[in-house]
């Protein structure tokens, strides 16, 4: 794995995947950088040289075959295993990602939930029980969690960011509107519906 | 506005606006393409290439002017005014998403939230009572809505998409991890949690 591929190429390859598996799922076995890129939007061009930065997966007018590349995909992003990862908060939005099907088949499975609100601490999420918040350092220093998903209020948000990196998270995908300061081996991701609103207002009248 | 402008490039606008308007938030008024590009991780050429698509924002060698630069993209974006949106889906993430403080700074307004289960209809989700689905249509034809955050179930969210059409809807947050069909002048993006946590896994050991 070469870590000096810009994020930003390494950010397209899940979206890549995504629409490959989709193909996939509906029966289609080959595709071409051209109709890929028709179904996402981006370039044929920027397709094939993104790719081209991780080997050589199409052939020159032949285009690729979708299992492998998707097999080749799944192996670069490390998703050819099963990752455990935690919940942090157990409100409306960590209800809704405890009960998101979709986890399992890309790689994913929640295995806990943390709350400190005692209202909600030890009552039942899907399968889960709600943990104590006070145990998040040791029970995730026990396990062999990487990734957290955090939905506390943003007021919260950095402090239990500083337990998370002290229990040895490394990646945390983050709900919370505001910036996490993390040390450089930890990697955010944060969704804000907001960026995904002003992409569209643009084109609106 | 050009709509020759490639989507990709559109797409990267929010998240150049994010982060001037955060700095600008710490009382920062002046950046480079070269500071920025640290602070969001795209290369400083790119995010020159990309702002003179729009226009001449910055003075050679002197930087930009944050509020000047914020104020332009919120232009070019349009979230220079107030959208109203309605949210279709009162569930976990209907509330979630309800109860975001960060829209109205951001260019956009709840002002409806739709849900098919009558023991949600009628109840209320902060100043909102749950409209009846039934009446979607009708009621966001006689409003001036134009954006809807779709949080229904994926197997209800076609036949939802296309009532939005139907209604007059032209863009659509969808947080159901299917792909919806749409015409060519209704504008989708989709939220899947799946593709943040594979970028980051790439990074992983």
């Amino acid at each position: 794995m070469d870590n000096d591929i810009p994020g930003i190429i390494v950010g397209r390859l899940p979206i890549y995947l995504q629409a490959l598996e989709h193909m996939h799922s509906r029966g289609i076995l080959t595709t071409s950088s051209s109709e890929l890129g028709e179904v996402i939007g981006i370039s044929a061009a920027q397709i094939r040289k993104d790719l081209s930065q991780f080997g050589e997966f199409g052939k020159q007018g032949k285009g690729y075959s979708i299992p492998f590349l998707v097999e080749q995909l799944r192996n670069i992003l490390k998703v050819n295993k099963i990752w455990d990862v935690a919940v942090i908060g157990a409100g409306n939005l960590g209800h809704a990602i405890a009960h998101y099907q979709s986890f399992t088949d890309h790689g994913f499975r929640i295995t806990m939930i943390f709350d400190n609100d005692p209202q909600r601490i030890g009552t039942k999420i899907e399968e889960f029980i709600v943990q104590d918040m006070q145990n998040l350092v040791s029970l995730i220093k026990k396990s062999d969690i990487k990734i957290a998903m955090l939905t506390v209020p943003a007021a919260a948000a950095q402090a239990v960011t500083n337990d998370l990196v002290n229990a040895g998270i490394k990646a945390i995908l983050n709900y919370a509107p505001i910036t996490l300061a993390v040390p450089d081996d930890v990697h955010v991701q944060s969704v804000d519906p907001v960026i995904y609103l002003q992409k569209m207002t643009y084109y609106l009248e």
